[in-house]
């Protein structure tokens, strides 16, 4: 399979504030991982939560508030992230650039925690 | 974990021409699956092979003639490509920039089968 990153349906993330995803290579194409693109806008973010697997990212537009677990990182195009699975983490965009990055996980249940307090 | 891509070392592929590898997330940090970064500068190539393993790829910059299987493509960047395990595949080049992509495997044993008459 070839196929452009313009050509993926974009699905809004209702745990999310101007958050998409884009499923680039899923379940039904691959049978151990799945690689999504996600976008969070000006403005957005993704709050603080865990899910039951880990995550693979890389960032290939803009700049993010992120926090992983006790600690707070300004994370922007081409960092490489790894978030191990039950880590509370979550995304604020800086600045004018929509934030954008590839997150692969494995084909496994994924239970998604929101943290309290938040 | 976070890192910057311009941190991770270069490690030149035996089995190609000027082609180099960086280990993003390898076994050592993630139970299930690597992330890896090709680097193909202008004039390389890698020959046409085939993995025991699935390749889930995003193109990160330039261009490349991709062969999967029986079929030719023009890849570039922004492309997702998928290829499955045991499959024929090689990378030529196109153009004055660097062929630059990621590339995500399970974490099994994989072994390298370099196709004959190539």
């Amino acid at each position: 399979m070839i196929k452009n990153l313009s050509n993926f349906e974009k699905e809004k993330i209702s745990g999310g504030i101007n958050t998409y995803k884009q499923v680039l290579i899923g379940p039904d194409i691959a049978p151990n991982f799945a690689m999504r693109k996600f976008i969070i806008e000006p403005g957005g973010f993704m709050p603080l939560h865990s899910n039951t697997v880990e995550h693979e990212q890389l960032v290939l537009n803009g700049k993010a508030e992120v926090i992983i677990g006790e600690n707070k990182y300004e994370v922007k195009k081409d960092d490489v992230v790894y978030i191990p699975a039950g880590i509370n983490h979550s995304y604020k965009t800086i600045g004018n650039e929509s934030f954008e990055f590839i997150c692969i996980v494995p084909n496994k249940e994924d239970k998604i925690i929101i943290a309290e307090n938040v």
